[in-house]
């Protein structure tokens, strides 16, 4: 689990500093409306996503796993002024489709995932002292029965509406496509989109211990 | 209005290849539902966009400008099948805010801007025969007045639906944002967001000559 987010070839927002920034593991007793020290929120995640793979039709594939959250010092103390920055700095997702096989999500590791949790304007209808969590994200998918690895080129943009707590733990989340977010294949990578993104929900867990961050060999 | 999209540091999708791709100027008759030969459209473009800036307030500015959109070869010969891939080879439009002052947009040039005009699905819920166009752009803003140059790290989604022609001119269209697009400095890359695009409408226009693709020595 070392993990090196300098010399990323591109970053879609501020880096987060890793520098005093501890891991933090289950358990832990999140405080409502309080902006939280800097560290690394270590977290389950399920998803379920919906692939296009033009010739081979459409899949939805539920995805369970845990991500790294790397979460800057609060910009103020009061949670009402307070913005916090993040960086996911590790992802780990699994699932199976019974037409696509088992597919493994991880991130892009030239690009940096980054996000923001920030007070909405009054015109995104958000309960009163909710905050709007997005997160900018390069990843891939390895579908290792069709012998695809595929990755997006634009970010695909996870939100979180009515943050009461940070991290959102238990909150779902959405990823925002209009449509189709194109997927390209590592071994084209220049080449055509080998597949689409169509739909993509997910829920962010709760902390876990190292224990239960292990990955799989692949 | 030389143009080099090679030594680009990223590309959001397909390369168009430029060799043997003609400028298209006006007049032009754009023949409905008809896959037409590669080529570099030269159009007009308006659009309505709305800014955030943080201790400044919001903005919303009409711009108007052009833009060259260089067009894959179809991948087909017929409407039916035919996708077309594109790149957003330069642009240039001039708004101005009452609170902001000018602001003007051209492309990043270290960002190949990409898009494609594809077949939606049938749940996109376009007319019959219609097409759908989507363009990833990594575009700057400069604001004089402020001292500002502002650009997106995360690229900006336009969108045109019921695409009926190619290229799509007179069609209206969308920059699909969550609430917020955010936007940085380039006196300050690395840090916190300066700005935010909040609402991006736009027009495309029709074929331009030569003479009305200038842009201002800035």
């Amino acid at each position: 689990m070392e993990t090196n987010v300098t010399d990323k070839k591109i970053a879609y927002g501020p880096e987060v500093d890793l520098q005093d920034c501890p891991n933090v593991y289950a358990p832990q007793n999140v405080k409502p409306f309080t902006p939280p020290p800097t560290g690394i929120d270590n977290l389950g995640i399920s998803s379920t996503d919906t692939f296009s793979v033009p010739g081979l039709g459409e899949a939805t594939v539920d995805f369970k796993g845990w991500v790294r959250v790397a979460r800057s010092k609060p910009t103020e103390d009061t949670w009402e002024n307070a913005e916090v920055y993040t960086n996911l700095i590790e992802m780990y997702m699994r699932g199976e489709s019974e037409a696509f096989g088992p597919i493994i999500v991880t991130l892009q590791p030239e690009i940096l995932s980054t996000g923001m949790i920030r007070n909405p304007r009054v015109s995104e209808g958000h309960d009163t002292r909710a905050k709007a969590c997005r997160m900018a994200v390069a990843a891939q998918f390895e579908l290792p029965k069709l012998g695809l690895r595929l990755f997006n080129r634009e970010p695909i943009e996870l939100t979180i509406d009515n943050v009461k707590s940070i991290p959102p733990a238990g909150s779902p989340g959405k990823g925002q496509i209009y449509f189709v977010l194109p997927l390209f294949s590592r071994s084209d990578p220049d080449g055509k989109p080998a597949a689409y993104l169509t739909s993509l929900k997910f829920q962010m867990g709760t902390y876990l211990t190292p224990g239960e961050m292990q990955s799989p060999k692949q």
